[in-house]
């Protein structure tokens, strides 16, 4: 009775587990019109859920994949620093929450399509120039272990048949819209949201930092396309670094500068942060993304890019930095 | 109260996990006189047993570490085979009796070295010519993605300090002792070992198959090793491909010429198994080992020392092939 999911089909019935999340609430807007049925799901009440409940109590992935939703997209998370400062409730929630849903699949025994976002977090340093489709996940932190342990019973579970899964490592999303968080990587964003808002940004570490991005809009591309993709072509490799643009700081800024002028600039407060700069070393600056550009994900086309879609998809196209701030 | 462990120190007492096992018996026979205590644990009663009980049972991993044991071999595993048969039973030992394990270090909150033996089951083909230390584990079987998830929580326990590990892959142990087993592998010590003992073996897979060998003696002497390195050398990559010998199954048949005749040679029999080559054809056949060797792993010299190895300490160094058999 399950509707097959593949290029062009429309899945009968799509959960999407962390709804309420940045990237689940942008998925959910854009599958609205696409599909039959769409239940989201989050641990916290949200506008429009169909279903609050923790996916690590045991029961409540159960309920979950009782109604055998064809198409299930899992992006819940305790985020890196919650799940470094909490060790339990990282293990619990990103591990055992997300080995719970696999279970109630297996035990539900029909085979729906997963896609789960994984990160660039698995990844742990030294890392050679562009990290390749071939590089060990050898993570420095709990949460990029969590997502690797993930990522391998992805793998077991889908070559055993028990889902058809794909686990896509984001890059990091930026820009970010929102307040400001507490993230070690939020200045990635800050420093182009706040000033296209008007508002200061400080940036903590040298403009030579590099790291690796991805738009909320290409994110959410992403996920439709691993929603679709013809799995046998991924063979027993279900796991995949997704396509980015890797940028400087300073190359951030030159993009600022070109598509908001002088004055955005001029609200980027340097004030630099040796514990954070020293994080920041620690992550991944670039990926040989071979196998995901290969089959078909797609990357924004430069940072300038990435500011113009966050102008277009949050400031209605326009920025407003203020005159009197510079 | 705990005695430090390193290079010549000898620890005060030593768990062993797995000890009724093949190596889990060399390795205890070797400790016994170097240790203050010796608490040989399995899951099945074996002479010399100090507890018997199954460490994916909630309590067992908690008693096992009550005494505090400053070293601790985790051999202990569901192999291969039966862990792809029966799903639940692998992920029950080798992942949680694993997690219980390193759980129950966390909460008795004491930092022993602990040695885990995992396997080169945790890299899936296709392979490069040989396998390096940065080489992504993409496991073809449960087994080896439950003894990759446990390498990636043995390094965030480490990283975190809730206790100081160290994994190792081991290769295939040749010449395995004992009677045939109907592991799919069970062949490549077949060959030699029946043929020494004026015995038939079957051998399934072509001369050009080639695979990655340690003798149970080297085997014994990595976990040695692992148990006294100086840790802090491993920076946050905790889990090490073990050198072995690379060797096809004509070299295999050339060495047991060289030490035991044609008259041994001729007791295998040539009967292709298309189903055993192609599992063979999926595992690991070389690698480059340069992380462990450059810390002190040393590797049997050849097929032929594994051979001799297995003639001194399983026959008394005396080959015994019947001259009628041939």
């Amino acid at each position: 009775m399950v509707a097959p999911v593949g290029p062009g089909v429309v899945a009968r019935r799509v959960l999407v587990i962390g709804a309420a999340g940045m990237i689940g609430r942008k998925l959910c807007l854009r599958l609205a019109g696409e599909t039959g049925e769409l239940i989201q799901h989050d641990v916290v009440p949200f506008e429009g859920a169909s279903v609050v409940s923790d996916l690590s109590v045991p029961g409540a992935a159960e309920k979950l994949v009782a109604s055998r939703p064809d198409l299930i997209f899992h992006l819940a998370a305790v985020v890196s620093g919650e799940a470094e400062a909490d060790f339990e409730k990282g293990y619990r929630v990103n591990l055992d929450g997300t080995r719970r849903l696999f279970e109630a699949i297996r035990k539900e025994n029909y085979r729906p399509r997963v896609v789960f976002t994984s990160s660039i977090a698995v990844f742990g340093a030294p890392f050679p120039e562009a990290i390749g489709d071939e590089f060990l996940s050898a993570p420095l932190t709990s949460y990029g272990t969590q997502k690797a342990v993930c990522e391998l019973l992805l793998s077991d579970y889908s070559r055993r048949g028990l889902f058809d899964g794909i686990g896509i490592r984001l890059p990091t999303i930026c820009v970010r819209p929102g307040k400001p968080n507490k993230a070690a990587s939020g200045f990635f964003s800050g420093i182009i949201r706040e000033p296209l808002a008007g508002q200061e940004a400080v940036l903590p570490v040298p403009d030579t930092a590099r790291h690796w991005f991805a738009s909320p809009r290409a994110a959410v591309g992403f996920l439709q396309h691993a929603a679709t993709l013809e799995t046998a072509k991924l063979g027993n490799r279900r796991n995949l670094s997704m396509p980015g643009v890797a940028t400087t700081v300073g190359e951030q800024i030159a993009a600022l500068r070109k598509v908001a002028g002088e004055k955005a600039v001029r609200l980027i407060r340097r004030e630099p942060d040796a514990t954070i700069a020293r994080i920041v070393e620690g992550w991944p600056r670039n990926f040989a993304a071979q196998r995901a550009t290969a089959l078909g994900f797609r990357a924004d086309r430069s940072f300038e890019e990435i500011i113009r879609i966050h102008i277009e998809d949050e400031l209605q196209g326009k920025p407003q930095p203020r005159a009197g701030s510079g």
